[in-house]
């Protein structure tokens, strides 16, 4: 902080374990890895190197060292999982992982048809050499699921092993837990929360109206994932009432005197 | 200029006074800034640090020094203004203007409630030591001002001192002027334009549409911000007409022969 | 590639006359240029400076050796050429080419009115000296070309001497071969590829949605241009199948077995 101002809401800092901030990597040159660095550290906990970007990034193993020089968790997008499960090729990928000293692994079923014991399995087995993040939810637009489907994968992933769970919604935030038109599925998510732990579940959140409608339901510390890099600074703000979409929720908790 | 292209309307240069554009800086990297300033320096009057970044943003001091050895003038955003006020706290807020040196000041109330009278006064005092942007308009969507009382207050508020009035409109571009679809209210800124000097409004500009929209109205010169730091120099090319959205408006001040 | 992956769909390297990815730049600053080609150089064939942008470009020249050094080609926008069209001025715009030693060169009437048959003998004549970019389409939302005008218009232009046709979008994304909301003219473009040569035919493509619609109407190999910066990782990675957009469509080719 530049500057000591009272009354801000409690915030948790690094090594985070709640109020996560996983950041969208979608081809960042090293320069600008460094730049997002330089002024996020404190701010991103995760970054995932989305979809199959990871494939075809240069110097990738330097990028990911710039990651852990800044005490920042890296994971390939689930996405490249699935490309590779579905050409069988399950233990390629964990060789994939291993050539780049991955701690974190992403396991989704957003683009491909999976037995959810199957999946669970797979949580299981990985999570013994990873740490494991498992998303649920469809890519695909306007599949709907039903709440109770989602609490109980919701949990049968976290008892097979997964560390966070991630509710899907994309880069455009327009699928799983929200509407075609951005909006939130209100119901659905009080059923998760009323079910599943809040500290477990990383909620894809991309746009900042997504952002304020979790932190305004949730509070500072909701673990939100799917930022753009240009956006970690402006979601911090929105964490700490210091922007005008959450600046009156955090009102209250002020000594206002003139 | 890179070639002499002939029939290029008029356009100010620094220091402006008019056809100012104001760039929105949400957390740029030292490295971010000094791009920006390398190649937009010229077109770039004045950079806001958004709502209440400049709190979070490391390395502030260096980063206000590279903006100023490039000739633009800096300032801190008015929510954070507002976050101090919320408080009771306008002396904390003048002494970490004075900690980093600010010589502009935006005091706004998009957030708060207040009465128009004590934030004349604040204008008036303030700028017995800054140079004050002042912003009218509310950052709620949906509120409407009555166009008398949008001029009331500019005109109020450029009587207290303000060295320009802002009319709001968020980074969203949905509020204040501008409907929640992005179209600038045509009637209520004729009306404003006719009763309050043009030359002493800032507007919020943040899409192309927008910035285009004004262009049209108002000129080359008009005074624009909120503009993305990617867009200064295509904003600078609607100025010219040397983009497709204005290219026709300059186009009849041109000798045509072939 | 950091990783073998088997079955993935087969994919054109540079120099390619096919598959090409045209990247829009709007003012990268040189750094930012580095940026890109330090990642994008092997997935970006040629680089649009955006209409007017190269007039106001500080440091033009050593922009475009950087781009020439990644073995990337270069050209300014079309609605510069225009620009000098409108003033009659068509040998100060040579002149300009010349200046800065371009190889290639955008022909369009976007924003003016232009005798078809005029259009094609100066794209006869620059054809000499330059390769050629000609662009069929209008700027201005709502126009509506007739297919079969779209067709004889990119032949003749083909014949006289351009060496591919951009379809118009605009960096918007909502004109020309696209409907107001983004999406494509179905119809219009089937008509066109039946008669124009697809390898010949630069579809501009900003949106992801837009990019995959191409990728899966025509597959990895879609020309496609006015790609921002930052998506041409993600349109390499559309193109091969390893994001969600485009991964069913590329999965019957695999060896599916577990």
């Amino acid at each position: 902080m530049n500057f000591e101002l009272p009354g801000l809401p409690d915030r948790t800092s690094k090594p985070r374990k709640n109020g996560l901030t996983m950041v969208m990597d979608k081809g960042l040159s090293l320069r600008q890895t460094l730049d997002l660095v330089s002024v996020c550290a404190d701010y991103t906990d995760v970054v995932k190197l989305g979809f199959g970007t990871s494939l075809l990034t240069k110097d990738l193993a330097k990028k990911l060292q710039l990651y852990k020089d800044a005490d920042i968790k890296t994971y390939f997008g689930g996405t490249l999982f699935e490309a590779f499960i579905a050409r069988g090729l399950l233990d390629d990928y964990r060789r994939y992982l291993d050539k780049f000293k991955m701690e974190y692994v992403e396991i989704s079923d957003g683009s491909i048809l999976m037995n959810h014991d199957e999946k669970c399995e797979i949580i299981d087995k990985l999570s013994d050499d990873y740490i494991v993040f498992s998303e649920v939810g469809s890519k695909e637009a306007g599949v709907i699921i039903h709440p109770n489907k989602w609490i109980s994968m919701m949990n049968k992933e976290l008892e097979a092993g997964a560390w966070k769970v991630i509710a899907e919604a994309r880069e455009s935030g327009t699928v799983g837990i929200y509407r075609p038109n951005g909006n939130a599925h209100v119901a659905l998510i009080n059923k998760i929360l009323a079910k599943v732990p809040g500290e477990k579940i990383m909620w894809e959140a991309p746009k900042k109206s997504q952002q304020a409608w979790f932190i305004d339901l949730i509070g500072s510390n909701a673990n939100l994932g799917n930022i753009s890099p240009d956006d970690v600074i402006p979601l911090e703000t929105l964490r700490l009432g210091l922007r005008g979409d959450t600046f009156q929720k955090f009102l209250p908790k002020l000594v206002m005197k003139k």
